[in-house]
């Protein structure tokens, strides 16, 4: 079968691999669709950082590069075992985590802080890039007729988001002021999980005209960092007050030194992205204002069921416009990642087809 | 009468200045003992940072350059008038802290998070290095016999660190395991406090060897972080789990790197350190396990009446240890501030009378 491995920074091959074979307990899916995800072109531009070296293998898989990427992705359950919840054809959407079930962590009900986590497509045998890929069915969410398979794969950023906004611990977001720092996919995502969730005033700073234009519908005024002094934007929109609650989907210096201005006292700043560098606080306003600042990463066990839920129960809506690409697998190098290197604003997400 | 008054960098004089005269509501104290803070000794090495300069007075005060400093302090009530709570001689402590009453955080019960912050010896026109202070009833609290004046200025970094420990919502310190960067006067304060809230294993990174002989008899384990690992140190003696919980009193980035290897999954870092440069995280720890990040400062209205309260009911012993000189003000360059800036390791607490 296809399957876009990755070797090295700069190196992804279309190969022909051998299909994976289940182990006991596994089920096989056929993928339709997968989402490039930032960390996939993170691993092209400057990678290996979560790919295992040959030297290192994964914990769990003990498997190394060169591996298969893409894990947000989704597909058909074939023949299934007997006794499977699923039946043959079945659409699904796959959590893509492995996790040990064992330490510490796993054990108190926080699998998304597993020490040995990894996920498909960056530390299994298979990925979302490949046409086939095996997963326990406890990984595997059946999807109903709101989520049609040819948008289903952009559920992952969206259930990356909704873990977020469970770590905030709000339970009111009608009255939150939220800013939301970056306007690319994640941003993208948690607009649209913010409005689900009842949030009203929803600012959004991002430098990017393109992406600007994007989010606009979705939140009540976007703010462009490189000409506006965002904090006292913020504090206009807020009377006076700054704002409650800050989203980091940005991962950079400015960005969150705006934002320490920008938020009220005692506020929470949430931080999902994933900086290159160390993240760097301004000091004095972080401290003299009691801010709190939270990490998010990945999701835990019950995200993705909720994501789905949110969309049947029609309070998600909008997410079928995050796609703004379909390619083939052997496209993948060539309008894929290049493409969203040279034209990162034009995108939210590039789905790819592995047949 | 005499005031040690703060011009610019490396500018104290001790000054015969007028004593100040008590408005409405003002009760007079003459200070016994005043301790040097961390942040006096900062304004004199580096400020004017704190105390305003003439173009810029406290907006609530109208003071400025040059400033009587000191606000760790203690004294007895002078001539109070009818209807006041107090008698004349009555041994007091005094919550230095100037707030506005009227902003969203003042009128929100967090008086500590104020828009125009400022405090006696600060940014007021005496200070805890003068002999006479000036405050309103409300901002003295009685001593009672535990808490003998020679001691009592001690209490005001115990007051710091007791609303950080609140900060942090925990509610039974017994099962934490807890690291503490740094053994100075704030992380000494700490080690006394989380004592006295029932922490029993407490483990201090510390590179100073004169520090860490004075806080080993109030901790489970003293690190040296020049020495040894400190993460892997900390795993050792928690059976591999980390750390649950992190006061940073260090503000440095080696001591904040080191934690953030040491800390658990879902772990949480209380800030309490005013770093001189950006605060520095390296990222991948930080999101990866989830940490939460919460900043703590100064003290709000409850927590030196708690103090007071710990101390007489015996949970709360030791702090006279902290007292490590006792000098004139007329000494205060010479032994106060040059001493603790040429041996900064061999003190905790230098106190001053200003008599």
């Amino acid at each position: 079968m296809k399957a876009a491995r990755y070797y090295s920074k700069g190196d992804v091959r279309v190969d022909d691999v051998d299909e994976p074979q289940p182990a006991e307990g596994q089920l096989i899916v056929d993928v339709e669709w997968c989402g490039i995800c930032g960390s996939d072109l993170h691993e092209y531009i400057i990678g290996p950082t979560i790919v295992p070296k040959k030297e290192n293998p994964h914990p769990l898989t003990g498997q190394h590069l060169p591996l298969t990427l893409g894990h947000e992705l989704c597909g058909r359950v074939r023949s299934p075992p007997a006794g499977s919840k699923f039946k043959d054809g079945d659409a699904v959407m796959v959590d893509p985590r492995v996790v040990c079930h064992s330490c510490l962590a796993c054990k108190s009900g926080s699998s998304h802080c597993c020490s040995y986590l990894g996920y498909i497509g960056a530390n299994t045998g298979f990925g979302g890039f490949g046409e086939t890929v095996l997963a326990t069915e406890d990984r595997l969410y059946l999807l109903p007729p709101e989520v049609p398979l040819e948008v289903s794969a952009v559920l992952e950023p969206l259930v990356i988001v909704q873990h977020a906004i469970k770590v905030s611990g709000v339970k009111d977001f009608k009255d939150q002021d939220i800013l939301v720092l970056g306007g690319g996919p994640i941003g993208f995502a948690l607009l649209l999980c913010l409005k689900a969730v009842g949030a009203s005033k929803v600012l959004v700073s991002e430098p990017a005209a393109l992406r600007r234009s994007q989010v606009t519908e979705f939140c009540s005024s976007v703010l462009d960092p490189s000409k506006e002094n965002v904090a006292e934007r913020c504090k206009e929109l807020t009377d006076g007050k700054g704002v409650d609650l800050v989203f980091d989907c940005a991962g950079v210096a400015p960005a969150c030194a705006a934002a320490m201005d920008a938020i009220r006292f005692e506020g929470l700043y949430i931080m999902i992205a994933l900086w290159e560098q160390p993240i760097t606080i301004p000091c004095l306003q972080f401290v003299v204002k009691h801010i709190t600042m939270e990490a998010s990463h990945i999701f835990d066990d019950d995200s993705m069921g909720e994501v789905i839920q949110m969309i049947v129960d029609g309070k998600l809506t909008g997410f079928e416009k995050m796609v703004t690409g379909r390619i083939k697998i052997d496209d993948i190098v060539s309008q894929g990642f290049n493409e969203l290197i040279n034209h990162k604003d034009q995108h939210i997400k590039i789905l790819v087809s592995p047949k």
